[in-house]
């Protein structure tokens, strides 16, 4: 009774924010319940400091967690701003049992009501709100984003895209009527039958993390699978696990507050040297699959796996198209920007620039190739030589693996004769002296250079390329996103004709478009709510941030029906 | 012009039946725009005399089609009512062409507005009723259907499961805003976008028919994924070709009509002998395949096919389970109907009874497992006996396969000294001497011939186990629903606590369940809009008639944004 009273009382706590979630989907307009900036004035002066406190007594002792079948603690996370091991073990547990427990109580939790399994989800964002000053410093020292991205970034944006999955779910459980009354003659007969209807999750979801940028993929997949009825396994990168553990422990903690078995939301971690995914990916418990990652592995598991849900994203090449500009300046600071944030580590972090190689129209006239070339660079240079921009900006080089791709391309272009038009090279970061940076390499190339400007580069790495046209580089763009993939694409031009020829080749080879936009808002920022992330057209991923096909069939529908009886 | 007036006047003609559809769907009351009764009373003197012509005139002559890739004309349809080749040829063509064609004007047909689309699919429908006639003797002498079957069945509860998922694909769609104003501050900058939502058809559908229903999952899938914006391959199945003709032959009219590609939707036939169905699976611009047909290749499907969309609908074995009755004769009737109905060549047909061995508790006092089991027997005499019931409710025996499948029981059953309660004989069709008939086996049995009742058998051959106990029953049977996969399950119980115990187990294994179902309407009658058909949690199929899953990722969402230019 008690119980129920505080489940009526969690559902009327979030009904307005999911009915304003609901609106803010279909009309995809710009909505959040949560502030994205960590400004004092908004948080006042304690939060941050406690926030700080939280994510230090983290470090160098085990995190705590009372999951089932723990064999080891294992932990070997590296700040990329110290370059040091933050010192934190996590259990390393039998995925059998993890399976076994997360299913022991599955029926339970279908039995709860779509509205409060909703709500608890609303819940759990509220608290990772709360959490969000230590959450910032935590995925900051993972990897490498700086403190006011992993601020918003990974907290109020990387929530309003969980609770955007919440709402289609939502929409498509609402969908289905509890119960109807048929009624109907069947030659002089009058047949009356009541029908019932019953949502039945899957079963198990695994959700595979990433390791640059862990929870904006994390939360529309555990939000849209545990409000539809499943329960979540999150089995973080091995070099990015603690954000996710503060999220499966904040999920524990109110599921046991609330009444549930906290096991309906567990952590899987494993380590570099021996991967553990295939053990759930194989188990027949496991019905549901979110991956985030490398294209290689999630087109490995996209050619595997038969008889089960899977969603995927992955990473593509992301093009530039320059046709023509009002303001060169504007509009190479936007893609310079773009190319610094997270030093290119983002998925939707543009790799190729593409330049008529007679140059371009501009409000002020013509300017060439190289001009236009020479403003991104200098663009460029102007948030890399300012360490306080460059550190708000780049932040960190997480994985070692980019600092090879720099290098491989650096030695590539040396060795074909590329233009180098800026070399990469660390910046100082102004409060971490030992911090791993990097600030964009630039390579002018034409289109004979293509098996290299093609290939996905995961990192600062930007490729200019002297194309024939417009219209050539636009093809050229449209095909890369059909063959390599892309999530964003983004074209500057004043010419309509030539943007009203190319939008629909764009969206048929499902690349997402930005066209023209400069100023203050990141060319690369993706609003939940409002932009959809991924369209499922290209190799760059099968699933959508979020669309109702994204949560439709978490569920299942199974019905009874009998007659009524006359009273 | 012209066609823009026309597109306008189709969609305001089907905007009420549209509306009137998705509130059926999401009440999930009683609901249909037709009539399933072929009664001239309905439908006048003159429609049935003229459908009889027009099917009459198809015989023995070749089904023009002017398909794309043309290789030869084939055609090896037998008619079960009079066991004589129909003598239609129809063209076989070659895979690459059709698919080249599908996809020629794909991208006007995905120009069309969802609502031009979902119109012209209602507009398909309204044809096909209008050539239900015609349709209801092409059903009967292709698949065995009686005639009032093939004329409801196969007639407008087939359009009505067809125009339930164009609903849902309304939904689906219509739950995309076309475009939205995105406004937002970043720091002192106050952007303003403009956002542009492109639903972008995945690519060519394939809908492959099964050969005793062809138009039941047929029109749902067409619907679909026409509506949505794909183009349509229809391949039936070589033995029940003529039904799926009629409906290319009609989507055809009706494209050209309006100004669309004919080959939006093509034919594919093929034989018996070189099935051709492989070569459009690997094809890699078919991305969408829905399949209704054998558990066989339908696993052979679900556990290959990776990267493309998989609707399955195969088959599983159905039980009832007998625990106790109000009125014996009245639930034996339902039972015994629903065996006799089509021959038990339905996916909903029972094939396992049980009742336990003790016996059950009936209104009327104690009656034994014995009376039980005879009174089963004696109603599906009481329906075989008589030629002209027996014809209407039993129709032919559409394919050697199930005579062999009664032989095959039969033959186990005396050899494994099995009660054999009802022998399995022709019975008299009053019309068509020369009819391939067979009226219901039943043999008795308990839980140790498990391995018999409990693999499909696709013909009339009924079991009736003696059980342990009705708890024992209903585990036996959720456990079969489970492993064997089942589409409709049935119990008859006086016992709410006994039924309470049970439903949601039923639920768990995906078992639609009629509960004490008893009088005029079929037991196994499954109205779209209302009856959810399949669950995609046991082996008999991934698919639902219908539900947002059914629809949600048959298209993708691309988008554009850029800055609203100040005015």
């Amino acid at each position: 009774m008690i119980i129920d009273n505080k489940h009526t009382a969690l559902i009327v706590k979030h009904k307005s924010t999911l009915e304003e979630a609901i609106d803010a989907v279909k009309t995809r307009k710009n909505w959040s319940p949560y502030k994205d900036s960590p400004s004092t004035k908004i948080h006042g002066p304690e939060k941050p400091v406690a926030g700080k406190s939280a994510f230090e007594a983290h470090l160098n002792k085990p995190f705590n967690m009372d999951l089932p079948g723990i064999i080891e603690w294992v932990g070997e996370e590296i700040s990329p701003f110290t370059q040091k091991p933050i010192g934190i073990t996590y259990p390393l547990c039998d995925p059998e049992s993890i399976v076994f427990s997360a299913k022991k109580n599955m029926k339970e939790w279908a039995k709860a009501s779509p509205e409060l399994r909703t709500s608890l989800c609303l819940e759990i964002a509220d608290r990772m709100y709360e959490r969000n000053f230590e959450m910032a410093h935590s995925v900051m020292h993972v990897t490498g984003q700086s403190y006011t991205q992993a601020f918003s970034g990974s907290g109020p944006n990387a929530l309003d895209r969980g609770i955007e999955a919440l709402a289609y779910a939502a929409i498509a459980m609402d969908n289905v009527t509890p119960e109807a009354q048929y009624q109907r003659s069947f030659g002089r007969e009058q047949v009356n039958l009541e029908k019932t209807y019953t949502l039945v999750p899957r079963g198990v979801a695994l959700v595979i993390c990433c390791a640059s940028f862990p929870t904006w993929n994390a939360y529309p997949a555990i939000f849209a699978s545990l409000s539809t009825g499943n329960s979540v396994v999150i089995k973080p990168h091995p070099i990015a696990i603690l954000p996710m553990a503060i999220v499966v422990d904040t999920c524990r903690t109110i599921l046991t507050e609330y009444g549930f078995d906290p096991n309906l939301v567990t952590l899987s971690v494993d380590t570099l040297a021996e991967p553990i995914a295939g053990k759930y990916i194989e188990h027949p418990d496991v019905q549901i699959i979110d991956f985030t990652g490398s294209p290689r592995y999630g087109s490995y598991l996209e050619s595997t796996i038969t008889k089960k849900l899977l969603y995927t994203e992955t990473a593509g090449v992301n093009s530039v198209v320059v046709e023509s500009v009002d303001n060169l300046t504007d509009s190479m600071r936007a893609i310079a920007r773009a190319t610094c944030l997270f030093s290119a580590q983002m998925c939707t972090s543009p790799q190729v620039v593409y330049v008529p190689k007679e140059g371009i129209n501009t409000a002020e006239g013509h300017v060439s190739f190289d001009e236009v070339a020479e403003t991104i660079v200098s663009e460029i240079d102007a948030i890399a030589e300012d360490p306080k921009i460059a550190s708000g900006v780049m932040g960190a080089i997480q994985g070692k693996v980019s600092l090879d791709v720099v290098a491989a391309a650096t030695d590539m272009a040396i060795c074909e004769g590329l233009s180098i038009l800026r070399k990469s090279s660390p910046y100082k970061h102004p409060d971490f002296p030992n911090a791993r940076t990097l600030t964009p390499l630039v390579i002018a190339v034409n289109h004979e250079h293509k098996e290299m400007y093609s290939e996905e580069r995961f990192g600062p790495v930007l490729f200019i390329v002297a194309a024939e046209s417009g219209d050539s580089a636009a093809e050229d763009a449209t095909e890369l996103a059909k063959t390599k993939g892309t999530i964003s694409c983004y074209m500057y031009s004043t010419n309509e004709y030539f943007i009203e020829r190319w939008v629909d080749v764009y969206a048929q080879v499902g690349a997402n478009l930005t066209i023209n936009l400069t100023g203050a808002m990141w060319i690369n920022f993706a609003a939940a709510y409002s932009d959809y992330h991924v369209t499922g057209l290209n190799p760059a991923g099968n699933a959508c941030l979020a669309d109702l096909s994204f949560v439709a069939s978490r569920f299942r529908i199974a019905q009874r029906r009998r007659p009524i009886k006359e009273s």
